[in-house]
């Protein structure tokens, strides 16, 4: 069983822009800034944050290094070379975290993807922010959850810093535009959350369903060194558009222009997320897996 | 009549990475550059070349401006600021002008776009540049001919340093990203344009269809201006992903997140192209109209 524990919370935070290429959540909470009625709730109070408004200024995803990559205690404490990052993390933990604030806080990070991942619920492997998750996607059944278990990678992400939270991923879209309808999906994925956190303030919170399927997070996939100056690998054409689609031992995950085809060598299935994410090239990274597994079996082991 | 000099061209130019954040020209210029027959022809050398190399390593548009407005004589010629491009511009002018090789040259300048406008051939007005682009066309009957008329604009791009020459842009990419079907048809439209030249290189050329449409550059429009951190206006779910279709007066062309629409106030109906352009939005430009004509009509204006 899953064991939630009831504690409200008192503010929650939407983010947009914590990339500054990522102008759906900017213009989101540009407009909320000026319409903040529209995500008020009873039990909580809302608070609207820019991410990272030097890089949301300068339309890149960040300024010296990745701002939802900043939060461990090490950049926020000095203990690494300053970084226009790590000071506004240390800003962002002094807003939101509830050791600085005095209230259980939750923060809801507005992200875009060039990736066909849909709607995306981002979440650690915390029961209450599975079991929050897990509620927000009974109201949008297409919505997949997304997980990452303990690890520097989701502790160093921006939601950390907050009591919960969730991370909504949205696409596909290109980095630096705003779209009708992304603006669309994502304004009605926010106002289910906040409803959903309403129902948990107040109790009225049904358990998730144990059979739920959720991904987690395995590993990072790395497109094929080649020498420099040579034409890259790219991903295959049977891969493309196909995230949460299983990827068997064997089929194609790369291609080039000379016709050279790369296979999954893994032992088993996974499920890939992120296929070709402008964002990640620079680190190489082609697609991420994940393994698909029920929400009961990922809490008996979170 | 069109009447088309039929002066052969001796060199060829592909160019990829003009914008270094379009990765497809990039990449197949990579390949080429390693497979160097598949873009030889027998009646002129092509050369390949890589147009901002400092902005492909950074996976940027451009460092200081951009390249492909650099063209004109008053940035190379040292009458304005040195910029990063004015540098790069002279140094492509050394290898590309006819005045510097004694060559005669063309330019296939190869990018990519987030709008949704598929094959498009940009040329100016130069007849024997518009006579290529409908043949081209003729052998890719999808394909859209986007015409400029002699301007500062159309002058500063880098095959202005050519005799002759057409740029390439396919939609819709995100910026950064590679993939299979988009350099598929990219390497398909270089092969056209290649077999094109050579045709025309031997005479053996077929005048262009005089009711052929082609696409006039009108102007650009902008987006309106909204108070610092306001929610901006977007694209209009109408409009958007409509290149190429007609648009009449009193159609709606922006809206906002509270429900106000913007209308097209033009005169008569116009085509636009470049909707929601992610490279434009530094300059406020929303999407650009051009007009509908027979090729006939545009070179007894141009």
């Amino acid at each position: 069983m899953i064991d939630t524990p009831y504690i409200p919370f008192d503010t929650v935070f939407v983010v947009g822009g914590t990339h500054g290429n990522e102008r759906t959540g900017v213009t989101l909470v540009q407009h909320w800034l000026l319409n903040p009625a529209e995500v008020q709730r009873q039990t909580f109070t809302t608070e609207l944050l820019l991410g990272n408004p030097e890089a949301i200024q300068k339309n890149v995803r960040f300024i010296d290094r990745d701002l939802n990559r900043s939060f461990l205690s090490q950049y926020i404490n000095g203990k690494t070379a300053e970084t226009h990052e790590s000071a506004r993390a240390r800003e962002i933990v002094a807003n939101l975290q509830s050791g600085h604030t005095g209230k259980r806080t939750f923060a809801i990070d507005l992200h875009t993807t060039t990736a066909h991942m849909g709607i995306t619920l981002i979440t650690n492997t915390d029961p209450v922010n599975l079991a929050i998750a897990a509620d927000v996607q009974k109201r949008l059944p297409g919505a997949r959850i997304y997980c990452f278990a303990d690890s520097d990678r989701i502790n160093s992400c921006l939601r950390a810093a907050a009591d919960g939270g969730i991370g909504v991923e949205i696409g596909p879209i290109p980095q630096g535009v705003v779209r009708h309808d992304i603006l669309e999906i994502t304004a009605g994925v926010v106002q289910e959350i906040l409803d959903t956190l309403e129902a948990f303030n107040e109790g009225n919170y049904a358990p998730p369903d144990p059979d739920l399927p959720v991904y987690l997070h395995d590993r990072q996939m790395l497109y094929p060194i080649t020498p420099a100056e040579t034409a890259p690998f790219f991903i295959h054409q049977a891969l493309e558009g196909r995230d949460y689609q299983p990827l068997a031992p064997g089929q194609p995950i790369f291609q080039d222009l000379n016709g050279q085809v790369i296979c999954y060598e893994g032992g088993d299935t996974g499920y890939p997320v992120f296929i070709n994410e402008a964002a990640y090239y620079y680190e190489n990274i082609a697609f991420s897996l994940t393994r698909k597994m029920p929400l009961e079996s990922l809490l008996a082991t979170g």
